[in-house]
């Protein structure tokens, strides 16, 4: 049982590319499952394969072996990893496996201070839970399966959120940085938060000041690390629910956080008319960008907000700017504030360039495992 | 008197561009100095001006006030910038002023351990030197005019190397992370070392293994700090005299470094032929691309000597790569890297994506302020 790929498919895999679309897959078993890649009578990989999915063949290891044991193995690395993290912030949030990027596709293992959230979007993983529950068993208090993914039924897999290992409790008490805050395992989107942004967050301890302003703020993530540091902290986000997690978080960490349920474009406008200024903004905006065809629209919309930002920043005042859309790539981010700089007439310094955590391995090779763009800037 | 400028010239100085080449002056003073440029009766910047350069107008200064005084302000600031460092690392390198990058077109001035060595390119500034004397004066054991840079003559200055302040010492020892090195005040490259590279270097000593390899070595820069870590290092550089040079800073540490009079190709080469491994390779190679007729050709140099590298790498290897060619953007930088990647049969991950060091300041709105892309990858 093998599959079989084409000359463009081969050379993806030789490059080091994960993935190989139907179009170029010659021939291969009629089940999903693991098996080895060929190009004619020449191994190039072992693969997640799915008959039923355009993404046909996903690559997780380019030497011959054992299909499950390989993958198994590539699950152990991953963890390996992350051991010494682990050790050193026992209640800290880490991603345990970053799916592709830790060659592991379809996979995605979260830790919010040792209870675990996997979410696979692969067929392949779904007959091997049980191996896998026991490859994570020592790393976890509890393990919840959170397979409520809508990219699920692409693949042809059922809906659910089951535990898997122990007791899951409703909500987990995370510590980051300087601050704590409270993680939904069963309700919050994703896999409960934000960990791409975890060291990017903490980075806000750095900086002090009378006023910052977070804008996107969602529970509050980059807000509660501020407070730490400014003296008034206004969150906004569009969510009254995700406005009251804030404040509840703020409460947790005796800190006070003033929160404004408000459309961000609105707001900043409004501001702007008020003449207030702040020392800091933050601006950590959803994916504008889920598609390509959104692109020329998204980029816009980056634009304006980057933009009314930057003119609400007071003398030496600092934008921590992100995009997660994969679609806006980084030349195409740094253009976007460029102009925005242009347009607001505001000369900024880059202070630093900056990406998803370390726990969120990018590959040189397989440019898609790349999407958190986040830029220090300091007006100058 | 004052500098004219076009709409295009206005388009650029509105969005916070420093400068204003020769076809889009209207009009302006007959000798070179510090004036205000303004686009009809609107003020747009301060600049320094000199009619002979095609590079005739580079701003520092986008609010009205005396040209002189605004000047040497900005001067005073980027010192204040450096204050905390120069302050904790008193023996350290550091650039104190970076030209655009700190609005001071044309002036670079470092710190040698206290010792400043000081290169102006700017016509204006020879006129001020006393009084930049006047403000870096609390700063410096003493200080150094470099100024024999060619560019020089395109500006219509004279080539010198003249003391300006206290005894300037031949070779002073500058202490960078773990270790210490001797710097030519009169006769190195550029003020004497390549600070821009500092943090990179001193990165380096996270790193531990048994053999790392430091192509383009020059003095040993790099090859330093990974003898710190490493059983063995061999240092590579095309000049007898650098790694002279690089073997007298290991003797300085204690340490000891392997070196090879080679060419880079060749070397790298060769290496593979005789199956050689190394843990860890550097390559800071020298621009390859010095204009932008050259960018093909430098592209693919860059490419062959990351290629070559990365095949020299044992699993798991650490790949260091520098491009600090102005030409060679960032997004081409990382696609040269892929395709190196790709051809090489191998898979990376990006570790880090760095560049200059924070003393020498990227501007947004003034990319030409940024040419030092450096690349953490590991063999995955």
């Amino acid at each position: 049982m093998r599959i079989s790929v084409n000359e463009r498919g081969a050379e993806r895999l030789l490059g080091r590319h994960l993935w190989v679309f139907r179009r170029d897959v010659v021939s291969g078993p009629e089940e999903p499952g693991l098996f080895p890649v060929y190009f004619g009578r020449r191994f190039l990989a072992l693969a997640l394969y799915n008959p039923q999915s355009d993404l046909t063949v996903r690559a997780y290891r380019f030497q011959e072996g054992e299909p499950e044991e390989a993958l198994l193995e590539n699950l152990r690395r991953a963890l390996k990893r992350r051991e010494k993290a682990l050790e050193e912030e026992p209640e800290g949030g880490f991603r345990l496996a970053h799916a592709e990027g830790d060659f592991l596709p379809g996979l995605v293992v979260d830790s919010y201070a040792g209870h675990l959230v996997l979410q696979a979007t692969a067929y392949a993983w779904e007959g091997l839970l049980p191996r896998v529950v026991e490859v994570l068993k020592p790393y976890a208090k509890s393990l919840l399966a959170k397979n409520d993914a809508p990219t699920r039924t692409l693949e042809g897999l059922p809906l659910y959120v089951r535990p898997l290992l122990g007791e899951v409790p409703p909500r987990v008490e995370v510590k980051e940085g300087g601050i704590r805050y409270l993680v939904d395992l069963l309700e919050g989107q994703k896999t409960g938060a934000f960990l791409d942004q975890r060291d990017n967050r903490i980075l806000m301890e750095r900086f002090r000041g009378e006023r910052a302003l977070d804008v996107f703020s969602y529970m509050g993530g980059f807000a509660l690390h501020l407070a730490l540091g400014f003296k008034e902290v206004l969150a906004v986000d569009s969510s009254k629910a995700a406005l009251e997690r804030a404040e509840e978080n703020a409460r947790l960490n005796g800190l006070s956080l003033k929160t404004l349920e408000a459309n961000a474009f609105d707001l900043l406008r409004a501001l702007e008319k008020a003449g207030e200024r702040f020392d800091l903004i933050v601006l950590d905006p959803p994916a504008f960008a889920k598609g390509k065809k959104d692109l020329e629209r998204a980029y816009r919309a980056y634009k304006e907000v980057n933009l009314r930002a930057m003119r609400l920043l007071g003398e030496g005042g600092i934008l921590a700017t992100a995009s997660c859309s994969h679609h806006l790539t980084e030349p195409l981010f740094y253009e976007m504030l460029k102009e925005a700089a242009q347009d607001a007439r505001r000369a900024f310094r880059i202070l630093e360039k900056r990406g998803q955590g370390w726990d969120h391995p990018v590959l040189l090779n397989h440019p898609e495992t790349h999407y958190l763009k986040f830029a220090l800037l300091q007006m100058a």
